[in-house]
């Protein structure tokens, strides 16, 4: 066993925590996360930067354009660049982006490969995954309905999707439909790539998600497909390997999102500690010098570690053994450091006060956003009894 | 002991509560609590009815136009009022003012009472209150050092604040300021009357708070006043008398909150039924059908009941005992009920899945602006402290 | 809402404390509890007090020698005598007696009342209660099938039960026994008296239960019955009404024991009180002046005198309206208040430090004896989904 | 990174496995904890065995008699071992005495080293270590004033100790007393090498602990020493050193209470998964059906896995970086891991329903012992704070 980090991550953390802390953490205070669109063209120059210092889409493979870094070595790369909100989008690792280019990457043909991965590596277009029909249930992809029916060479596509993240102002949109409707339930759907400029392709609205429509990359949309028209070879994969793609596609996604509250935990701890040193509760007592502050610095920084450590392993085991041999622990720290997440940042926000509720911090920010952690790509819940099936079955 | 709601109270509760899904529920899709102005003025109609109906203002003392009900009662009313975040609003419940009026109605002069306390009762104007002084800790109010120095007849107030409730849209602030700066620390301040229309009376902002700068009612805002002159004939009670009067206005006040909480967790806990009813996740089983929700359920419904029999007994302790004997309990409740209020809608996003997160449902509200509910007069910590510490007293 | 103790309850309360700080605390040092038969016998001269004093049986009924207390006076009186773990069998008051003596009460012949009821209510015999086959979940006690043929006059029974709690020394068990195998699951046992000097009754171990076999009425007995032949009017009430009896049995019984653990968080409370007075940990600093454990007294307190509310809301409940009314709150505080008896104890012992590990105070043997609370009578689980579900009906 | 469990250890595990899984496991159901004498004398031929299979004391250097193992694959092995109760003291790696042999083989004189660390690391002789002074709080320890005064050659000491682990029956006990009462706090105290039959040396008692005296190896001690004198020779270290080498015990002390949690979860959920596999709820339904138990098994195993992986982590940290670096992970999985492990064993006895209150498994046992946990070597508040304030020392 080795726990050591290796010197060339260490001294690329070292230098990307430098560049956050100079470029991004600065900035914060005029982030306007309720005008995403906005926001994104005003980071336009920091992901030049970004790239200038040949640090762009650390997680994507080389051949286009990223720095194919293994999974531990990104996990430990994230835990800087996530101390930011918009750290992920000013590095190239921002979802849905990524988790699209990696399918795209392992499925695309050389065309769809050409018209959409690369500009979406170079994070010159961005792109959105719709998943979820609306009035189904997320959690039970098997109930999705909206119908993919040949005519001629093309795909005619009606759907009314509901949380497509980051529609707004994408290019192109995957979409999950049924194409196959008379097979066994996990072979019925397939992916399809639709530009989002299409006729028949428009949005409802940007949902008001914990107050915010967001707007841009910041959005979660509710869209609508009346008859839109695709050629069929822009289908990702095989037909009815929607499913299949799917899995391959959330297997990474996860540990994406746990690398991502790394960060976040990360920040929150720094901010913790600063607040407490700065704080005076009484002439000459700061919060720092409380048990009570004492105790939950300490029970968030270990519950963080221990989070950590797991996540980690389970980076190391998918990069080592593959994902079938990690998917256990992939579970597991879905929901795991969810919760731990959740429980730092609210223990960030009491430690803070009155300013913890305010945007003055990023700290409510992640606190009302990633409260969504314990529910996108599988609810606590499914992924706890599925484990928990999995483990008792003898 | 007797645990049965009063016959004219339960026949309240039900009218009430049938005006509450006829009138409130079913706008609050419209509601835009990030421009709250606007949506004062819209609900204007409707405490026109609320008065009309003969409920309004069910906590203040007759004689200024209430309803006057003891405590108990107020809290099983407020049961159902608080079901819709724009209810205490409408009924005339709403803090700062409900706390204002009450200060008012204990130690105004007459003529204060004349020409504020009236108009404010009637809900014709709107107050703030101004404690916190930026960078002091609001948790340890003798920090406030924001100085009112007498000159000639008035008092020259300086003073940058923090956190005005309500501000925005306000005829006057009660605010807190040193007027005895050489008094042992309890007996420095004082509370004084200042119209915010008076000259070097600014706002500096509305504090964006998880995303929402709000406006009008739902505001938090950041106040400067420089050399603002008020009469003497301004203050409220006796000079030096500030912390005592706030001990007055925060003992009701808290329980104020932990009443408008009952609502909310009444509200959550029917939303959940109802969606756990409604939601699909297979054919032919609803999320009601399974293990994980009818536990939720049970958890969430018996702490909730077990918070609700606290309150109520700290409400009828105040009622029948004075406030001193409650003190224990009103301690208790505060932070007991907030964190079983924070559980509460923590499980009911949870059950909601991806809609608990939108602003579809008045959950995501109450989670995100509830959370200040454990730091607001008096954070969970100095709380439990001060009540440990008298708990331990031989 | 009334929540005064009436003024004679006052009284009594006050006098019983005094008692069993008298008589029973003092003596604890010497129970040994794992010697059960020569504890009981020792406790003989309390209990003639006791009586002596006019407190024999609050929970029973008038005509059977008890006081006749109503359950909320009853909640009330338990929170001053289960002070001490032996409280409860020196008042009269102790399971499986007590819920054996209503049971009688209300379906004995006039026969078995005399034989069995006025020995038994007096306190000059012990009883148990043979519920779950052994092998089987007694969590659903559907799935019992220990028979009693009927033969001649009598019934044969064979059976192997386990956790016959208070067996050993009993001079009868009430046994349930399947007397209507081809019934539909819940009309097929009937309860019958069996002496437990009948030939064929034999007890196969007292059950090690966290590391104490017990004896006498502090036992749990592992026990058998070949061919036990008893007359058929030993039957209690009609034939096949062995679940409807259950269910009249196990109502109160929990609210029994609810009742019991008010009086053993109102004692642990008491210990850390003092202990935390007392333990000094430098020089001139007791527990008592850290925030730590002012914390935990605030949090501890809290979470009891909720539990507490509902207790005595679920007593008045059934006492005014009748069990069916009650039925919810009484699934609420088996699980609620169980949890929050192990909270209170666990941080009992935190406080006391190795204190807390030994036998020299009472909580270690709470700590791990009521830790079957969440267990017996209904597993928090089964309550909760019980509950859950009917919760959730529409 | 490298998380894979070296191939030697591997089979090692699988072997130790093996050999619990054969000779202790099938015998738990005759211990007797209680009566920890005739257990002790019970497993000295399972103690050979473990020679003959080369697995004696893998902790202990080789120079006297040791596997000479480092701490990381010590946890390995110890996940396997510690699944008995009895499995450290079987191979060798029981406290006390394990600390003591390090404390003899870092500090021991050449003469001590042969009288007793060779038998002790041999198992002929057991010993014990006299910390805690009667009446004061062992969290502190410079609250120590038993005095070992100099008289000629010798220490004349007095001590009243309490809570001397396995004290009964040992050989000698290191005493510490205070040698310099006029040094500054931290130097005041030695470590005396003490004899057990030193004239003047008696026990009290062995306290009852969760109802347990226990004997032997199993025991806690309350000790008196009267004028007992020893040769100044017998010191271990410098003078005035007692806290110095108590820090040095202590560290490795607490990752070896790690990592036998570890084999006591490990065999924890076993249970789980073999009780929740057979134990039928309903005809044709076990409990590895319900979502209940489902749950429960992916939460204590996520929890276990995170803990344990921290736990290793430490290890890794102590074993190439040396016991400062790895000061604050030490202190985290203390408190961490204890609070892990009793979480597994609360939830292992909740699905064991009835039968997990029983001895029939081992988990009641260390559910009461392994309180303890968060007690000894630091309750979990005395390494929360000093951890905390570390990590918010700027």
């Amino acid at each position: 066993m080795d726990f050591a980090i290796p010197e060339h991550i260490q001294k690329m953390r070292a230098d990307i925590r430098a560049f956050v802390d100079a470029e991004l953490i600065p900035r914060e205070a005029d982030f306007d996360l309720n005008d995403g669109r906005a926001l994104e063209a005003s980071l336009q120059a920091v992901r030049a930067q970004v790239k200038a210092n040949g640090w762009w889409a650390p997680g994507l493979p080389k051949d286009v354009g990223g720095l194919g870094l293994p999974l531990t070595d990104l996990a430990l790369i994230s835990e800087e660049v996530a101390r930011s909100p918009v750290g992920y989008f000013c590095f190239g690792m921002q979802a849905p982006d990524m988790g699209n280019a990696e399918l795209l990457h392992m499925f695309g043909t050389d065309e769809q490969i050409e018209t959409w991965l690369k500009p979406l590596a170079a994070g010159d277009i961005r792109s959105c995954f719709g998943m979820t029909d609306k009035g189904t249930a997320g959690s039970n992809p098997t109930l999705l309905n909206a119908p993919a029916v040949k005519d001629g060479d093309d795909y005619v596509i009606n759907a009314h999707k509901w949380f497509t993240s980051s529609y707004d102002g994408a290019a192109f949109c995957i979409v999950m439909a049924v194409t196959n409707p008379d097979a066994e339930p996990h072979s019925r759907a397939s992916m399809i790539i639709v530009p989002t400029d299409t006729p028949g392709f428009e949005m409802v609205r940007n949902i008001p998600v914990m107050g915010e429509s967001g707007g841009g990359w910041f959005s979660h949309s509710e869209i609508k497909l009346t008859d839109v028209r695709v050629p069929q070879t822009n289908i990702l994969g095989e037909e009815g390997a929607g499913f299949l793609l799917a899995q391959k596609r959330l297997g990474p996604g996860r540990i994406h999102h746990c690398q991502r509250w790394m960060g976040i935990c990360n920040r929150a701890l720094e901010l913790m500690k600063q607040r407490a040193n700065e704080r005076e509760i009484k002439p000459g007592e700061v919060l720092a010098d409380t048990q009570i502050v004492r105790q939950w610095m300490a029970e968030c920084t270990t519950e963080y570690m221990a989070a950590r450590g797991l996540i980690l392993q389970a980076a190391w085991t998918i990069e080592q053994r593959g994902f079938a041999e990690a998917r256990d622990m992939v579970s597991m720290i879905k929901f795991h450091a969810a919760n731990v997440t959740q429980k730092v940042l609210d223990t960030a926000i009491q430690l803070h006060g009155g300013l913890g509720m305010t945007d003055d911090t990023p700290i409510a920010y992640w606190w009302r956003h990633e409260r969504a952690a314990r529910i996108f790509d599988g609810p606590d819940e499914v992924h706890k009894l599925s484990l928990g099936k999995r483990l008792l079955r003898q």
